[in-house]
């Protein structure tokens, strides 16, 4: 039997027992803390930030992957040098986890994105702010930030100042885009890759409220380019496991990368209900080498709506009586202001009845005292 | 959260830990050994013929439900009396438990099911077997029988004599069937009953070797029927949690009961694949009391096909290969002669696509030295 260790006990590392179920693998979590989300496949409670007990817990397992993209790169090449399969490896993830080392290796790639440079204190502003297109712009520290965090839109360098005393800004231009997308794939050892249908998700608050799937109204040609774009981005940083690309969608129809994932993704939770290869069991097949399974959806549209703060099991049987068809996910996560601690799908025929369904039982399950509150860790 | 409680560690109890973790139940199992099947989810490993062990159990979750019928009834009525909710209810479950209770039960009903009488020492038996239609008419062990064991067709007295010299054996007209078809639903404390379509099952040596759903050709009075049956049954005996009706189509086109499941049960693993809603996830939610999930299919067909005696990864990953459309579901079971250690699943539109799909994906699952041997414990 297949030992696939998780770094990480959040939701991501839930969603996984099930595909490891199904396929006989043996799932091994290392949880940050006990009473974690994926608590009933956790092995071991401990600080993945020390090598010792990564070690330790890799020398049980066939092969590492991730809840989350927080291990230290340089851990993961010591367990790599010892022989540890990490998937990705840390190469690849390394994209994920500094964003000025991102943009560059899509530069190098030729994958369009935005426009953007570095700040740092030799930096010629005048020179930079012409080159990302001037105020607004976007700056992002490049390191630590996700869901919106760590990233501001500046309309002056006052409002740069704080992150640039801390070292290197990330400068992009703000897009004029239409809307946001984000194309999923899984990627094997061996090069094979599947991608879904290219998604669009809508934020709020920099935070992904909804994703509709597939993306309403995308020309075949739209859908080509995201998933090319995904899939060189794959190959070329040898990705093994599910990769998520954040895409914008610009008003004159390009599309552009904005962020990266390399593990299951917020966007690609509603292929568990539409597809029949899930995320989490596609990323478990590309881990453990495994062919993929087919992406084909089994229903028309699917739309998937978060849910932020807690998930009351009251409400959430409510909304079930009223919408037996929308399938909520609950992460048994503690109640705190704008976490995400759960989502729901609706899946079937037509973009509108699908989406309003979904966001019907979001409705009920966010109550009357809901304090309107998405994103915040 | 409800904390619901499995009696059993087998495959069934492993395939509730999906829905549990979607449906925040915290799953409580009660298995038989270590290293069970559903060994992930065991909090208890013990003797489930021991009424303390079984009650120290129960007090520790909210409800208690079952993996297979083997626990003694007096021991659940004694769970009752002390309070706890066991669902289905022993006065339900005791219809599984002897099939001599279950015919007259079902004949109170007047529901349609084979001719049949009991056999005594005191029994004329000329006029019993008047009753069933002569020989060859089919002999069963009242209790402890299961995927073909304690039935046996017989052609004469002289079969059967070892079963009488035990005690009551149940005699049954040998049905002219044309087919043999199940009929799953699911029924919560409130009466709130909701049914899947009617499917066919294939038998081969008393054992259920392939599911097609919905049953091909079944007419919409047919359906009617075999829901009505399983609808009015669930209802007169109070049954909680998932119903599986077996049932005979006889050549002249009548619907006759065989026999009753009371959990989720093989005849219905097709639905975690085409149903929105999966046989453990309406358990879960009949027997925790929540809204039943709609049954709706996510594509016109499914077959479910039945793997015995080992899974082998290799094997399975080359079956993978050629059909990445098709589920292969590994019980993690130790390889034994005709033991059900799996199952795969192809769905899809079209009966004979979908159907030799499943059989050529199970045919490489087998391998060459496949011993053909299906359906013994």
């Amino acid at each position: 039997m297949v030992r696939v260790g998780v770094i990480g006990g959040g939701q991501l590392a839930r969603m996984m027992i099930p595909a490891a179920l199904t396929l006989g693998i043996e799932l091994k979590v290392f949880a940050e803390s006990e009473g974690s989300s994926a608590a009933m496949a956790a092995t071991y409670v401990g600080d993945y930030a020390n090598l010792e007990e990564l070690t330790a817990f890799a020398h049980n397992c066939d092969v590492i992957t991730f809840d989350h993209e927080h291990v230290p790169i340089a851990h993961l090449e010591a367990l790599c040098a010892e022989g540890v399969r990490v998937y990705p490896p840390p190469g690849a993830l390394a994209l994920t986890h500094d964003k000025i080392v991102m943009r560059r290796a899509l530069q190098h790639l030729g994958v369009a994105q935005p426009r953007w440079t570095v700040i740092e204190s030799s930096t010629n502003r005048d020179q930079a702010l012409g080159e990302v297109g001037g105020f607004p712009c976007v700056a992002k520290l490049p390191v630590g930030g996700y869901d919106g965090k760590g990233v501001r839109v500046i309309a002056s360098w006052a409002e740069a100042e704080e992150w640039c005393a801390l070292g290197p800004v990330l400068l992009e231009e703000k897009v004029d885009f239409r809307r946001e997308l984000a194309q999923l794939g899984a990627r094997r050892p061996s090069g094979e890759w599947v991608a879904w249908p290219v998604v669009e998700t809508r934020q709020v608050n920099g935070v992904c409220s909804e994703v509709l799937a597939p993306a309403p109204g995308m020309s075949a040609e739209g859908g080509r380019q995201a998933e090319s774009i995904a899939s060189t981005i794959a190959s070329a940083i040898n990705v093994v496991g599910v990769l998520a690309v954040e895409l914008f969608e610009t008003a004159d129809g390009r599309i552009l990368v904005n962020e990266l994932a390399m593990r299951p993704h917020n966007s690609g939770h509603v292929f568990t209900e539409l597809s029949l290869t899930s995320q989490f069991e596609q990323h478990l097949r590309a881990v453990a080498d495994f062919p993929l399974g087919a992406p084909e959806l089994m229903q028309e549209f699917g739309v998937m709506a978060n849910i932020f703060g807690r998930l009351d099991g009251h409400l959430a049987r409510l909304a079930e009586e009223e919408f037996p068809g929308v399938k909520i996910h609950d992460y048994q996560k503690a109640p705190r202001l704008g976490r995400k601690v759960g989502h729901c799908v609706a899946v079937g025929s037509g973009v509108e009845n699908t989406l309003s369904a979904a966001l019907a039982a979001r409705a009920i399950l966010e109550g009357d005292n809901y304090d309107g509150q998405r994103g915040s860790s």
